[in-house]
């Protein structure tokens, strides 16, 4: 999950993300409308609970990226705002649920569901959107796009498992920390786009592309986020730092930091990561170290390659607004870190 | 949920379970085979973690509905058996993510899912188990049965949502109650079922049939498992009971007694189910008050109408052994309690 997802971004002027959301607002609002549509129920819990992580200024950017593939695509259909309204589905039920194996209690800037509602509600509410989500791609009538989520579905479960299974341990290579954000994050990011590919039916090639499009653009989103989560400046600038620290989750900042330590660093690492006995002193001794190996830079280096693959997946797109914006996402991406 | 799903049933003879089970054999051999496929992964804890509960001797009577269903509509495809082994992961992901809302300690006789490896791990081999339902019933190619089943998984989740928001409160009544029943239990009957026979296309009184038969078949098996939890028989031959109890879920044999409750008997009530503050003691008490007001007999009375009804649903079948064996079911479930 991206902690970009637990609040709205402060951005002066016009992002590229609020251009390419100009560029097909007409479907948007129509995904909008069945989003809170398809969250309804005669149990008001499920629809309370449901509202307070979807009307809380997410940036929307996954249903995003299946709209613009369709329309990139000259889709003509209606399948394409179904497709997106289950692809925002999917994304809340699995913050619904990570919240829960994160014990978080703040998500998006508020006071998370779970701590509201209890864990119970949120795994129960969370079942309920995923199976809205299903009934929505049901409704496109495709199931090409049917099997392209459900296999993202599963391949984020295994990397939510993968995460849980490493976490607290200096033992996790870079290799491992890649298959998870390849899984939990970018597997959702690749789905979106190439569902709304998909249902464009406009060849292997383009839906290959807007696929690895969407792959390489979620890598790159995750490493800046777990960059950021060591960020000296995003402390100074009073922006939430340290989550990852506190879960004691190996992101590459620390397995990179830790890699380059020496005894008194290592041993520092293993008291709060290992035994997770920590105090927010260590957090600004974390980014400190993470800071002076160069861990940051590293981290940004490699979220840049990315963010350049997810653009060069463009070229086989026409020119068009769309894929300027799409192209510019991909280094808005990285520039939001600086 | 059942509990009649947390311990294999020690019937002398041949139940009328295993007789369908023997009717439809190979079929069940080959959706068993596609279970154990689809629970694999390279991440280990999944596998682990879903055999704990597959393979804890659990009837697949869901998956069995299916396959009888598309069995007595003469379906000559291979659909059946993924949807058989999607509608027995739908189950399981309902039971470990259940277990974690339950907070319950034993399944199937066994230390629970989220006991061994935690709450986090079975909310999300939960979601997996979930999303690998959905990749099967891709591969049916039935956009139809993949309908009814994200349907019957929505309906589910408010099921058991209807079913938090109401415990611990007497004041919750027989209408609430069967409406919980519907839902989180009755309707992966009736999908299963249904789903079976629209693979089979024979028709939509087949389907209306077979649905209705899965659906009075759900609510008789949980009226009969809510009665047999405060059953002093039972509590005689070791068998579980008081699980209800323990958690405080109003349970028809309790809205029953609470309606026929003396002020001492009401001020008990209160005492144990909303403030919580109860003992093993207690448990043998709210036995004698469920026998003393008849509560169980009236459970039982309306369990056997609605095996009742499921067993009419079945005329518009012509006879055969699957009918007969059916039918038979419907009155093993009302009769295994006694």
């Amino acid at each position: 999950m991206l902690k970009e997802d637990k609040a709205a971004s402060g951005q002066a002027g016009i992002s590229p993300v609020e251009r390419l959301n100009a560029l097909v607002a007409p479907d948007m609002k129509v995904a909008d409308k069945l989003i809170h549509k398809g969250m309804a129920s005669s149990v008001d819990l499920i629809p309370d609970l449901a509202r307070h992580l979807i009307d809380s200024g997410g940036k929307r950017l996954r249903p995003l990226l299946t709209l613009a593939a369709a329309k990139a695509g000259g889709y003509q259909g209606d399948g394409h705002v179904r497709l997106a309204a289950a692809v925002e589905f999917i994304h809340t039920a699995t913050l619904l649920h990570d919240d829960v194996v994160d014990e978080s209690a703040l998500r998006r800037g508020k006071v998370s569901a779970n701590l509201v509602w209890g864990n119970k509600s949120s795994v129960l509410v969370g079942d309920y959107l995923f199976s809205r989500a299903f009934q929505l791609m049901v409704e496109t009538g495709n199931l090409a796009v049917l099997g392209i989520l459900s296999g993202a579905s599963a391949v984020i479960a295994e990397g939510e498992v993968m995460q849980l299974g490493s976490a607290r341990s200096l033992a996790v290579t870079e290799d491992h920390y890649m298959k998870v954000v390849s899984a939990k994050t970018a597997a959702l990011f690749a789905a979106a786009a190439e569902g709304g590919a998909v249902l464009a039916a406009q060849g292997a090639d383009f839906v290959t592309s807007m696929r690895a499009y969407g792959e390489n653009l979620g890598i790159a989103f995750q490493l800046v986020d777990d960059a950021l989560d060591y960020s000296g400046r995003q402390a100074l600038m009073g922006k939430s730092v340290g989550d990852d620290f506190r879960e004691a989750k190996m992101t590459l900042p620390i397995i990179l930091s830790a890699a380059r330590a020496d005894g008194t660093a290592r041993a520092f690492w293993q008291r709060v990561i290992e035994t997770g006995n920590q105090t927010e002193a260590d957090l600004h001794h974390a980014i400190s170290l993470v800071e002076q190996t160069g861990s940051i830079q590293e981290t940004m280096r490699r979220a840049r390659a990315y963010a350049d693959a997810a653009k060069n997946a463009l070229a086989v797109l026409p020119t068009s607004e769309i894929r300027s914006a799409l192209s510019d996402i991909a280094d808005f991406c990285v520039e939001r870190a600086y």
